[in-house]
């Protein structure tokens, strides 16, 4: 058969052999390149040589080898706002001269003017009208291309550079690095579920049906003979703190072996995932490079990392020193 | 590398390169012998091809090739009843000993003397009940071990072998066939997500994270220090008919490009699925076989085709005729 195949076979039998060989090949280098060789990093590895050894006591079979991320603050930066919350206010403004009345209303004329003293002081009646007014209303397609087009331009004030080019370099060389083990890795977001999903895949690897993250409420419409899911101003389902468990029990099916997250709202996950059994990996990224990133934990507005670093370090959870343990932050600038 | 190599790895090679050439071999095999050669195997086939042919103007990357089925009627038995409702049915026989004051009130007296119509006649109210007492009020882990549990053992009353036996051949032939075509099959299904998550993977090929289905609500508790997820006595979600696009754009986040039903339940899933630009296949499975399964449609109590039967002869989508479309209708008995 290899011998007497025509040249075009055999090509495509050598490139066939060659990505079987590909992992064989890439064991050898260092999957993660950007991390210091410091605990963390040793950690890491050590877990993945024992969880993918076969005939280990630790082994876990392919199947099971599901790895959960929060997103903000834990793969992009979450400072000095969500960009989720950046989007609401851009759209509030995009949006501000079809609705005059905003101008005199709040929260919208405490967002128009910059007043977020404002907008804080109308409480989750304010939130959830802001929420309504940017997030629901349209389409689950027309939303996506909105979120996309926003993010295709809009700059992080500080390092000027597109939200999803402020991603971590060395969680970008951890996610590849699970999946290359066997992994499926997961983003389990406090974060909007639609908000996340349209690219995703494209900045992270990680496609759609693995974005687990918080939802509004959509109904199925017939618009001219067309079907149509359309966005409800209507909470679906809150995916922070003990929601993420849940999140996760309702999405994947599977408790992770594997959690990564850096705030208090991950603290559940984190206890949820190494309460089973056989080897567990839990890590939290504590954000203390003021100069390369942001410094910040027990008093952060985005991101508080309070009770969880001190379960963190009573139950022996990973703590990411950002400045210590990583060589680099983001990726280069395309 | 190949001359010099030791024995062992010049085997594990070999096994390797032969893992490799199996989808050339079974390409030339019949992927659907199940099936007889008539126009619902055709189709499906000639949409393969195109959706997999690369420079087709169909071709699909593999990313996009989404795959839903209903699962009660579908892949599995649906008749005399829902199998969750045999289940059901036995759980309150198997709970009545602890609750004495079940013998005289109802929905629990009609179940336990075997009369549907009083239980029917308790309405939405008593369903309610039903479920309360047999799916909520345990962790999510015990659940699934009742389920389990209970799978193991119960049989169809016709068919007296296990349900999880009861699944139709040429639909596991289709799931698998789909698979090696790059295609992620996903259960989307109006019955529990719970109640079909523990065995889904071993009997279907398709694991608990792609399984959509009806859910009740949890909640993440601390019970003696150890992290618990309990089922709540409260609807989360009804994953039917209209709740069936909702459901997928949900858990999966993409438009399926085939979707395969048996009832109305399915009716807006295939609208769906069809709705979406490029090549798009759609299948009704027809009960007309009452020597070999069971033949019902319009009438139906339990998984009635009326409204998508319609609209399958007025869309042109696949209707198969169990009867005459099928060699084969279950799996050889264990």
């Amino acid at each position: 058969m290899f011998v007497r195949g025509n040249a075009r076979r055999s090509l495509s039998l050598v490139v066939l052999l060659f990505v079987c060989l590909l992992p064989f090949a890439k064991a050898q280098t260092d999957p993660l390149p950007s991390w210091n060789d410091t605990s963390p990093k040793q950690t890491i590895i050590s877990f993945m040589q024992r969880v993918t050894q076969e005939g280990s006591p630790d082994f876990v079979p392919v199947d099971q080898r599901i790895a959960t991320f929060d997103n903000d603050g834990t793969l992009w930066v979450e400072q000095p706002m969500y960009t989720q919350l950046a989007f609401v206010i851009a759209r509030v403004h995009a949006l501000a001269p079809k609705h005059p009345a905003w101008k005199t209303t709040q929260p919208f004329k405490g967002v128009l003017e910059g007043d977020m003293k404002a907008v804080e002081a109308t409480g989750e009646k304010g939130l959830v009208q802001l929420m309504a007014a940017t997030h629901a209303g349209m389409s689950v397609d027309d939303f996506q291309k909105i979120v996309s087009d926003w993010l295709a331009t809009a700059q992080h004030p500080r390092f000027k550079r597109l939200y999803t080019e402020c991603v971590y370099q060395p969680m970008l060389e951890l996610l590849a690095y699970f999946r290359a083990n066997g992994f499926k890795t997961y983003i389990v977001s406090g974060g909007g579920i639609e908000f996340m999903r349209p690219w995703t895949e494209r900045v992270y690897g990680i496609p759609p049906e693995q974005v687990v993250g918080s939802s509004i409420k959509t109904q199925f419409e017939m618009v001219n003979g067309q079907p149509v899911l359309m966005r409800l101003p209507e909470i679906n389902f809150i995916d922070d703190k003990e929601g993420k468990p849940v999140g996760i029990n309702q999405y994947i099916g599977r408790r992770p072996i594997a959690a990564f997250g850096n705030s208090d709202g991950d603290q559940q996950m984190l206890e949820w995932t190494t309460a089973g059994s056989g080897p567990r990996l839990a890590l939290l990224v504590h954000h203390t490079d003021a100069v390369r990133e942001y410094a910040y934990d027990r008093t952060s507005t985005f991101g508080r990392l309070d009770k969880a670093l001190d379960e963190a370090r009573a139950k022996g959870w990973i703590v990411v020193d950002m400045k210590n343990d990583w060589k680099t932050i983001f990726p280069p600038q395309p």
